[in-house]
């Protein structure tokens, strides 16, 4: 399994692109991405389960109805949610795809992100189609600028894998920088596969991946209205169709994996504002459910938050926000280390603390990326969760976002 | 019913001060209080659900089996949370209430807030009680100062009534800014009368009454490990006993809903780095626990608080934040209202934006008191939530709070 160039684009048979249409004001930033596969897809998704859904979500959920999709559109700038025509536009955005590249609209996935409850023209659109579908390409990045909305970095990702003899490829683009805390679902995702698939066995695999991956990533725990990953298995790689769990699913799996972890943690590293990753690490716990709940309650706390931001050692808020995630846990049996690439720290010892050199942990807390690791000594399950510090500019990016 | 002075000590027969013994390094900050009864009174309490406790609140869950209690001693600027020696020193206060007042340390109350996980040094409570204990008064403000952290203001509120024809008062006090986040218990609230009620009715009373009241306000979405309501009732008013439901106890609710919300609402207004007080109206619901989640989950949004600092009108938060909140609700019959002192203004109706405009709305919002009214239009439940914004100054404030 090694990591390849082309993201989203990356496996056979698919092409990506993204420019600037004028839904964004800013003429310098995309704002429509199309993804297409040569030939039908497996295709599965996972939706946000926020009961107030973004009217694109609700059309592709209809059209991935036969497990099967050629395409995906998806605009920023605009998230299409929470407006009366929303489904029509939505409805047409699938059928522009169809008149311009033959791909019938029933087999688009569409996505909108950006302002929720701004009605979204369509005229930009219909507009921009044409290029969009003509600077159709193998490569990644102008499909992955055009989702972006307050991200500051692409977020894109693609390995090579074997199955059975046959070379495979897996890649994927992400966007996602606030109103993150995706439940069952996630921010925008698309990944791109030639794996031979049948699309439940798919569904099978990225409802399984999301619950270690985009789940245990939160910015700032609003989950969004638009929140989507899905997938498009094309079946060129050529491999004997996987129909059923075995050696060739794990494989796969494991390869949906490592793009959708690698993806989620540059979600969380982007989030608004941020200027630290913070991983928690949870080891110990007698269910694999304690284990998420405890990583995720961790770093989505705003106090440990700030205090992530001002290099400050202060666990006690490690364990107020383990206490209060609904895990099961014995407080007196909790160890908590600080950790980052300037070394590790014991900070708390069966629940209570233990003197440690402010001076040392001040140093360990100024890096990048800081991990908490968790020992809750009651079992042998471990998550991990991804989030980010709370910063002055998170206040201010969204003080102020609509303007 | 009328709102008097004297705070916590405005009930017939308590007393109450306030003084700097050593806990807090800054010497002007008060750092312990103390309030006692001259009798025994009925005594109740509430606390946090986090698992992780502060001793001072495993001491009190035992001293008040009985129902019964005389004092309450409360420290600043240490939790005595997540430390070995936890209920010894929380013990210890108790002892030192006895000695220098006579009343048994099984019947003293005993709570603490500030940082989590360092040892509490009982010297210099020992050192400050004999001083503490001469300057007991029928006045509210020194111990009131005594038990703030990062507050900004003293929170303090009493109302006289009249139950049967005696005239009855009802006082309390509280703190609270940053952790907050109560969930059928509050952060810490000391509330006194002279009204005659049994143990049992007094905590029947109060269980009720924080669902309405503290357990509707969030700063932060942290529930601490230390929060605490207790109510002493020492029935020196001279009523008939409050012993079951009925309209006696009616009014007694009534009267305490009125110190309870009115110190609820301080506690939100005062949220740490707060620039504005958000109150979320939820009206319409079917049931009063989806009014309780709708109005709730508006006010922790990260980014419906931040848009409040920045007084922008993003009113897809609102719709945002109440599809994630659990209620039953029903998105197309949603309407939002942002209403102040400078006026009310419609920007969502039937789940979808309404055309409005941004300038009046602007105007509206840049008031220090802003009001989100939302009806579900589903059935006869409403409910309020008391939160603030957030701003720099949070982050500034939990960035370095330990040093």
């Amino acid at each position: 399994m090694k990591f390849i160039e082309g993201g989203v684009a990356a496996a056979k048979g698919f092409k990506a692109a993204g420019i600037h249409c004028g839904i964004r004001k800013n003429a310098s930033k995309k704002d429509l991405a199309l993804i297409v596969s040569d030939v039908s897809a497996s295709a599965a998704a996972v939706y946000t389960t926020n009961l107030v859904k973004g009217a694109p979500l609700l059309v592709t959920m209809e059209n991935l109805k036969d497990g099967r999709a050629r395409a995906i559109i998806c605009n920023s700038g605009n998230a299409n949610a929470c407006n009366a025509d929303g489904p029509e536009i939505a409805k047409k955005m699938c059928a522009l795809v169809e008149k311009y590249t033959g791909i019938k609209s029933s087999n688009v996935i569409v996505a909108s992100t950006g302002v929720i409850g701004k009605p979204l023209d369509i005229e930009p659109i219909g507009r921009g189609l044409p290029t969009l579908v003509k600077t159709l390409g193998p490569f990644s990045e102008a499909a992955n600028e055009a989702i972006m909305t307050t991200d500051t970095v692409k977020k894109s990702l693609a390995i090579s894998f074997e199955i059975g003899g046959k070379e495979c490829r897996i890649g994927g683009i992400a966007k996602g920088s606030g109103m993150i805390h995706p439940n069952m679902a996630t921010m925008l995702a698309f990944v791109t596969t030639d794996v031979k698939i049948s699309p439940e066995m798919l569904q099978k695999a990225i409802s399984e991946d999301v619950k270690s991956t985009f789940n245990m990533v939160s910015v700032d725990r609003d989950t969004s209205t638009n929140d989507m990953l899905s997938v498009m298995a094309n079946g060129l790689a050529g491999n004997e169709e996987i129909t059923e769990y075995g050696e060739d699913f794990d494989i796969f799996l494991k390869a949906l994996h490592s793009v959708t972890a690698g993806l989620s943690k540059m979600i969380a590293n982007d989030g608004e504002g941020a200027s630290k990753l913070i991983i928690a690490e949870v080891w110990g716990a007698a269910a694999i459910e304690d284990a998420r709940k405890a990583a995720k309650s961790v770093i989505t706390s705003n106090l440990l938050k700030a205090a992530m931001f001002g290099s400050d050692a202060n666990w006690g808020r490690v364990l107020c926000a383990l206490g209060y995630s609904g895990a099961n846990i014995d407080v007196n049996k909790i160890g908590v280390f600080f950790a980052s690439a300037k070394g590790k720290i014991e900070v708390c010892k069966s629940g209570a603390g233990v003197s440690f050199s402010e001076d040392e942990a001040k140093i360990i807390l100024s890096e990048k990326e800081i991990t908490i690791v968790i020992d809750l000594n009651q079992g042998p399950f471990s998550a991990t969760a991804w989030g980010c510090d709370l910063t002055y500019d998170y206040v201010r990016i969204n003080g102020d976002y609509r303007t």
